[in-house]
Order: C-alpha cells, then sequence, then structure tokens
C-alpha cells in the first residue's frame, strides 16, 4: 500500500511515506570519538549475535578490508555502509512507525481541529483506528502525512518528533520507540564505525523524521542520514531565518530511489549494505556491484515470538525478490530468529 | 548573467550555472586523521594571513567556542562551519570556472558535433571565445551546461572532470586549476579541523563537478560537497548498475537555495560561514542568526595585481548587499589585499 502510495505521488505529499522511529544508545560517529584503523578488537564486538554465517560474514568482511597489505584491504575513506532504517534498524509493524507518529500528532492537534473528529483519514487517526487507517487508502495516508509533515518550520517539526520519541510508546509492546531498535544491527553499526567506517542511514523514512533521534540510538549524526525529503523554503520571518516544509515531495528514497539518495547526499559508492525489504533491492544491488570486496546483507525477520515474522505478501517490508535473488547475488539473509541473541536492546 | 541565468532555469538544464573547479593539497577530513578537541595550536595556524581584524576574528572565535567550561563553548559535534567555493576558495575570474570546464569539453567533443563549428553558444566555446559566449547570453551559457552535464552517467563525468582538472590551464594565469585555490583559506579549513569543525563547502557549483577534486585540494569528502545539483535517475544498463544525469535541475544552492542545501545536506545549523557575494548573504544570515558564537566572514576582492579586484556590479561573485549590511550584521570583511600574505599556493 504504501509504496504504491508513494508510486503515485508525484509531486505531493509529506516529506515520507516510509517511514521510522527509535532511539538509544550507541558511540556516536563524531570527531571526538572518531576511531583509527584497528584490526583486531579486543572483546568481542557483536555479543548479541550468534555463532553461524550471517555473524562469520561480517566479521569476514571486516577483517578483509581492513587488512593492510592484503588483497582486499581498502582504504579508510572509502569504508562507507549504508543501513535502510525500517525493519533493519527497528521494527516496522503494525505500520511504519513514522505513520504511527502521524496519528499521534493528529490526536494532539485534534483539539484545534473539530471537523477532524468526524472526517477520515482523521477520524481513525485520533481514534487510534489501523484498519479505519487502512480503508481510508493511500490517498488517506498521504493525507495524514502532508497535514503532519509540512506547513511548519523544520525547528518545529524536528521540536515535536522530539516530544514524541520521549513520551510515544507503541501500541502492542508498549515499549518507547526507542527500545525497539534492533541491538544486534547497533552492534554492527558500531563494528564497523571501530574499523574506520562512516556510517550512513539511508531510508525510505523521512530524514526530518530520523535526525532528531538516530545520533542517540545509532551513533550517527544528522549530516549521515539520507531519507525522503519534501521542498524546503527558506524565509525570514519576524526577523527570524527559517525553513520552510513545503507538501512537494522532493526524494522518495526507496527502491531505485536509495541509489539516488547515495549518489546525491554521500558522492561514493559504498562497500557494504543492509536492508530488509524489496525496497533495497536496489541498495543492494548498486553497493555489492562495484570492483573489490563487497557485502550486502539482508534481515529476513522470522521470529514471530521476539518480534515479527513476515516476507513475500506483507503489506511492510515485503521481501521477495531479495529472497529469490540472495543466493545468486551473494548477499547474506540474516535470520532473525537463528543469529539473534536479543532483539531489541534492554531498559 | 549567471544569477538571472539560473533564476530563470525553472525545471531546464544542467547541475550548475554558478561553478567552480582547483585542487592541490590540505590534510583531508577523514576519519583516520580526525582530529580531537586541541585548544592551543603549536605552531601558527594561519602563516598566510597577516595581522589585522580579519585573522584576529578568526582565532577568537576558535578560542571561545573551544574553550571549555567557556560561557561560549560548543561541543564537538556542532562545530560545523560552511564555505562558499567560487570566489571564497578558488577564483572565479573571467567567469566561474565550471563555464570553463564546459567549454574545453564543448572543444573535446567537437570532432564528433561537426554542427558545433557554426552554432552558437557552441562555436564560441570551440574558439575559446569569451565574448562570443556572453553574446549568446543566458540561454547559451544555459546550453551549454546542459549539453556537457548531462546525458551520461555519474561516473562518466566523474571521469571527465578529473581528466580536465590534470590537464587544463587558466586562460590568463596558465595555471593548472588546482593552483588558483587560495592558500589562506586552505589554512582556515585545516585551522578549524584541528579544532574538532567539520568543514562543508556550500556552493552554487555543481556538486558532481566538485567532488572529484575537493578532498585532495580542501581535505573535504564528497559527502560534505553541497552544490547544485540535477535529478538523477538510476538504471543497470548491460548488466551495470549506473546513475544517469538528466537535464532537470533539482536545487539551485545559491542565495536562498543555500540554507535550503544546508538543511538537506547537514541537518543542523552550522556555527561559522565564509562567502563573498551576495549569493552567499542566506547562507550568512541563517548561520549568523543562531544562538550562541557565531562567525560570519566575506572575502572581499581587492587585489587587482595579485588576483582580481571586484565587486559592485560584477557579473561573477557580484558583492553588494553583503557590503552593505555586513557591519550591522557584524559580519567580518576579509581584505585580499590587506590580509593575504599570499593568495595562491606555491608549485
Amino acid at each position: 500500500m504504501m509504496r504504491r502510495a508513494r508510486a503515485r505521488l508525484g509531486i505531493l505529499a509529506a516529506v515520507p511515506v516510509l517511514l521510522t522511529a527509535v532511539g538509544c544508545r550507541a558511540p556516536a560517529d563524531t570527531r571526538a570519538s572518531a576511531p583509527a584503523q584497528s584490526s583486531a578488537p579486543a572483546a568481542d564486538p557483536l555479543p548479541s549475535w550468534n555463532d553461524g554465517p550471517a555473524r562469520a560474514a561480517i566479521l569476514d568482511f571486516v577483517g578483509a578490508v581492513t587488512t593492510e597489505g592484503g588483497s582486499e584491504f581498502v582504504p579508510v575513506p572509502q569504508r562507507v555502509a549504508t543501513f535502510d532504517n525500517d525493519g533493519t534498524l527497528w521494527s516496522e509493524q503494525p505500520i511504519y512507525f513514522q505513520v504511527l507518529f502521524a496519528m499521534d500528532r493528529v490526536r494532539a492537534l485534534s483539539a484545534e481541529h473539530p471537523e477532524w473528529k468526524t472526517t477520515q483519514p482523521f477520524k481513525a487517526a485520533v481514534d487510534g483506528d489501523l484498519k479505519g487507517l487502512a480503508a481510508a487508502g493511500e490517498k488517506g495516508i498521504v493525507q495524514l502525512l502532508a497535514t503532519t509533515h509540512t506547513g511548519m518550520s523544520i525547528d518545529d517539526f524536528d521540536a515535536a518528533v522530539r516530544q514524541w520519541m520521549t513520551t510515544a510508546t507503541h501500541p502492542s509492546s508498549k515499549l518507547p520507540y526507542t527500545r525497539m531498535t534492533y541491538q544486534p544491527m547497533v552492534e554492527v553499526m558500531t563494528y564497523l564505525r571501530a574499523n574506520g567506517f562512516k556510517t550512513f542511514i539511508v531510508s525510505g523514512g523521512g530524514t526530518e523524521f530520523m535526525r532528531p533521534w538516530v545520533e542517540q540510538a545509532y551513533g550517527v549524526p544528522p549530516e549521515q542520514v539520507v531519507g525522503s525529503r519534501g521542498k524546503l523554503r527558506y524565509e525570514v520571518r519576524d526577523g527570524k531565518p527559517q525553513l520552510l516544509k513545503l507538501p512537494e515531495l522532493d526524494l522518495v528514497d526507496d527502491g531505485p530511489g536509495k541509489p539516488v539518495g547515495i549518489a546525491q547526499m554521500i558522492g561514493r559508492r559504498p562497500i557494504a549494505a543492509f536492508g530488509n525489504s524489496d525496497g533495497d533491492f536496489q541498495m543492494l544491488e548498486y553497493v555489492t556491484s562495484g570492483p573489490g570486496r563487497r557485502l550486502g546483507m539482508i534481515v529476513h525477520h522470522t521470529d514471530a515470538d521476539r518480534e515479527w515474522a513476515y516476507d513475500r505478501g506483507s503489506h511492510v517490508g515485503r521481501l521477495e525478490r531479495g529472497l529469490d535473488e540472495s543466493a545468486t547475488r551473494g548477499w547474506v539473509v540474516m535470520d532473525m530468529k537463528r543469529d539473534w541473541k536479543v532483539v531489541h536492546p534492554g531498559p
């Protein structure tokens, strides 16, 4: 549903239609803590991973590209890794968390909009009614996002996201969204950075929705967040310069839009990419088709007990082509149930 | 001329209409050499600067924001500085170097296009005839840029720029363009990075025109280059993924477009900005109107002997509003003739 919605948007609505959301620990990718080239980590760098082919693939890749004099050595400036967010770094069920943010936002603003109580898709949002929202269709979700993500300054939007992240909880787990990140993936990012990598997020979610919290959650600074984005307008209002979020899409950073976002924002081809859905297919293809050693990995949601189990035909994070072609393309599929000792970080 | 051309472009032509070009030394802003917070530099960090208010302003600013416990201390992640390129980091006369690149490119491709010998603006480009090019007007320059900057992959364009930078020379100085950077400004960037800053280029020039050489010239990695850009299309051609440069503008990173580019690509407000023309006005305004200590500086081209002297009414790098308002806005005007011991780097 979301994907079709985005495809039909043209010059339409809110920054994102694929979305995102949580945050807690992780050493930051900042200059003060910028790591030098180290090869042999002292302690286990991936304590939340079970032994197996996925863990081995990560360790083997990092060992190969950081071994000076080795045939697969990669100089530090070229050590760039990209990570999808929804379903790769945090959960995305029952729907992308950015949609849940939009619904909560409508609820928070509903006192000023009495008409929303009787008009869809706003009524569904106010009622927390996911089925009603689904019934409103793509058009409804686009309308919801446009209403809650545009027409304000980026600073005001930033404040709204920060406020939500510190107060909102997930509808089924009842956890703060910052507790629904994937601990094993945060360890991968930290491990890569300790080995000279720059880690970027490349997500269909809105850039401005992610930036307020991903530095704390994943150690990724704002300038390393590539997401969907709307157009902005600079204006000086009451003597105060600000950037206004406009209801016009500038980039849908999903599918073939991901290599475009990477080229625009990063400007060199990463050597490692991590995704979970067919929206990551082109990113994985672009990254792993470059010369030299490459790593492409897919999070497969196989754990209905600890998280969710879904792939083919799912309304979020649909994974079909990635499963069909991973073997021939040399991509490593991470099996959440098999490979991860823990899923989410502890309190 | 260039500015009007861009304003009228709408969804038109090449990535850039303001442009850029050179490269040589400067320690890189990479992870391996990432600096820690240091306060007192051992040697003179600005050896190419004469004593005076401009040099003092830089030293004073850096001292204030890096003094832990001081009232104006700024944590490392927020130490972001942005630099215009044309006229701020390298020369821009007799016309933006990216236009000279486009003219050389037309010459290089002219054997395949016999019709260019008799058709403007291509004839002027083939003949190296700047007056003829000027006579072809904005439309001519746009046509020249569209022809030379789009319709190829970003990898092919990158190769063409690299080739040009290693072989082309400036029409009057006869120097390679890498020798027409400003040594004092490269020192400022290096000094800021040694004090925990991330340095970004924010230029009207094309992002993809700058990325191939600015890392070597200024120590700025590709992901820290914000420029004008055209739309890209991802496609797999003969099994090879590539990004095609389309003849449709995505961002004109000049004037009010600079704060937009900063918000999109950096995601936080810089605390220092350096420019030279009224195309940098909004960037300076946006950066220096934030809370806490800020630094806004303008390169004033006053040295007709060692470089060029121009400001009001110039066809490139026009500086009027910046001169008129610098005092009231607290921006520091660097006088090239007075403040710089040397202009360009030595051989």
